[in-house]
């Protein structure tokens, strides 16, 4: 499997968004998160990490991207495919990066959109963006959503490093009977997993979630705690292991000794659920479409919650599968399935998978878990 | 070791905090990050490696905080000290948060802070601020620094989780010669290295860097590549790993077999330039007087760069050794000291260490590397 990508695909990306752009009337955009400076650059570092400086790509309306970065990423930066690289020492108070902005953005000209709508964010201080836009004499606007449009649909090569995710994950699964047994503290079996995503090859385990508890578990975000896996437990793991880069994101649930036939059931009709998810998503369908069909096995209707989303750059990314969310359904997306059904007060049980739409039938990127509650 | 904080400790935050505002003139801080809500709540999770939910706290000018938050939060939030939880069911594509926040302040009432300074970013869109702004009907101003220079001084209990994570690290530093030796891939030593970190007892890896070559290598910030340790190498590793959501971040160097005396000239010079920062580094110098005392050893002057940070429940926050920060050092505040030289061209070895101000001599969170260049 081949780290990066051909130059020829940061150029498609640049072609693409400048289409768009011109159709918008934008003269440049300004990006300043982690994936989207990534996307169009091929700049990979966990130094995002670090909230101490900005990083600025711009992408004129026509021409490669010019970035705008402190000096302590130049070396990295020029091993990608931009040519035009302007630093300066940050962090530094009196002028982070403001003028060089400023200056870049007024020579490329034009309107400048920025990334606004949902799921963006500005990484930069408020401040220091009032003065960048006052500095550079632009009009700023939003990007129309053209980056986050672009994201959504992946080339064969990231599909190609979500699928390498997913077998990472789905070995790691496989072996978590080595791990989690009755009387191991949840979150010994958290730190274990995390050593087994890494052992088959993940870069790093970005996120990791799950609980334990007969019939299931209270939600899907809490950290571990230390109580001890019971007999009769349901376990879940879900997991945003990282390669190259590009998350899976999906979880597996397990029997601790034998679970309720409760739990039981709740898990097969999950997998019914994943299933018909699958079927539903085609081309032309739209979000909401998967969503109903979804919702039509768990018996939740409209008030199902969110059932599933897209995945790529970052473990959650892009359309919704919600009642609201009308995105019509295109080859190349890459989503999860997500259903959960409410086993008792206050515990449920989730299922997760992931699919890429391609003509015709959608494409498991995860092997499905199937109706069987497995055992550890 | 206990996680979490005692209640008190959130409430003297509070109080703390609506000191300053009172000064300020402030009638509410609203904070979105991760760190910034955590800090006044104790709400921990991983979920917000997902961008797709904003997330609020409303913190008045006197009373306890109010967290408007996803309806996927509600059962964590619940265990946290807040008890004045509103929730909606996110990501709502018509209002997502909007309407719920607007209210919240407009019931609170008088000017808004907003972290806008250095290292801060609003984490939500821009088109939702700006709707938010408008559906108050409430003038939003900055936050004055209030919350940084809060974070930036450490209690006891938060110092003892740094100390927790740097002794975990530590341990997994004294094991690095299990993983790295000649021929094995860098990015094999990177995987293996997050392993050890978790066996040692980290919660997570949320950072790692490093670098390896003759003299030593090109920059701090990039991934590994698969290139095998040569004989003559200086290896070096860095971390940012967790426990219990704070982090530590220091760094370590070895040589491959051996090193050029080039490489263990440089090393002791580090050694040397590290034990200077940490005599220089009482309360009533300022950030820049460390740099200063560290910058004439390793023979850097004003161009030595960034020589060290704050650290805390982010991997760099808050002041920078650099010679334009002239903030006065206090006792809590915990810092890194992270020298470094160029050995060659293009080539630098760097060390970090991790300290905190005490009233007389700061108090070492790290066990020095010393002079010598141990080897692998």
């Amino acid at each position: 499997m081949t780290r990066g990508f051909a130059p020829g695909e940061f150029q498609a990306r640049v072609a693409a968004a400048q289409a768009r752009m011109a159709a918008a009337g934008l003269g440049a955009l300004l990006l300043t998160t982690e994936p989207d400076v990534r996307y169009f650059t091929g700049f990979l570092t966990r130094f995002w990490e670090s909230p101490s400086r900005p990083w600025f790509l711009v992408l004129p309306a026509s021409g490669a991207p010019i970035a705008v970065i402190p000096s302590i990423g130049a070396a990295l930066m020029a091993q990608t495919w931009i040519e035009d690289i302007r630093v300066w020492p940050a962090p530094d108070p009196e002028d982070d990066g403001i003028s060089l902005l400023a200056a870049t953005l007024r020579e490329v000209g034009g309107q400048v959109g920025v990334p606004s709508g949902p799921e963006s964010y500005l990484r930069m201080p408020l401040n220091a963006f009032a003065e960048v836009k006052a500095a550079s004499g632009l009009h700023f606007a939003r990007d129309h959503g053209i980056v986050a449009a672009l994201r959504a649909v992946k080339s064969e090569a990231e599909i190609a490093k979500i699928a390498h995710a997913c077998a990472i994950a789905g070995r790691a699964f496989d072996r978590v009977g080595e791990i989690a047994r009755e009387g191991v503290p949840l979150s010994a079996v958290f730190r274990d997993f995390q050593r087994l995503l890494l052992q088959e090859g993940a870069d790093l385990v970005a996120y990791i979630a799950g609980g334990a508890g007969p019939d299931g578990y209270g939600d899907v975000i809490s950290p571990a705690t230390d109580a001890p896996l019971a007999r009769g437990d349901v376990l879940m793991l879900d997991t945003g292991a990282v390669w190259d880069g590009y998350f899976c994101d999906f979880d597996r649930n397990y029997a601790v000794g034998a679970a309720s036939g409760n739990a039981a059931l709740a898990h097969a009709q999950l997998a019914e659920a994943v299933e018909t998810g699958c079927a539903a998503a085609r081309p032309g369908a739209r979000a909401c479409d998967v969503h109903a069909a979804m919702a039509a096995i768990i018996g939740a209707g409209e008030g199902a919650g969110r059932l599933g989303h897209g995945l790529g750059m970052q473990l959650t990314e892009g359309l919704s599968l919600i009642p609201q969310d009308r995105t019509v359904l295109e080859p190349g997306m890459v989503i999860t399935l997500e259903p959960g059904v409410t086993t008792g007060p206050g515990t449920i049980v989730v299922a997760e998978e992931n699919i890429v739409i391609r003509d015709g039938a959608a494409q498991r990127l995860t092997r499905f878990a199937g109706p069987a509650l497995p055992a550890v």
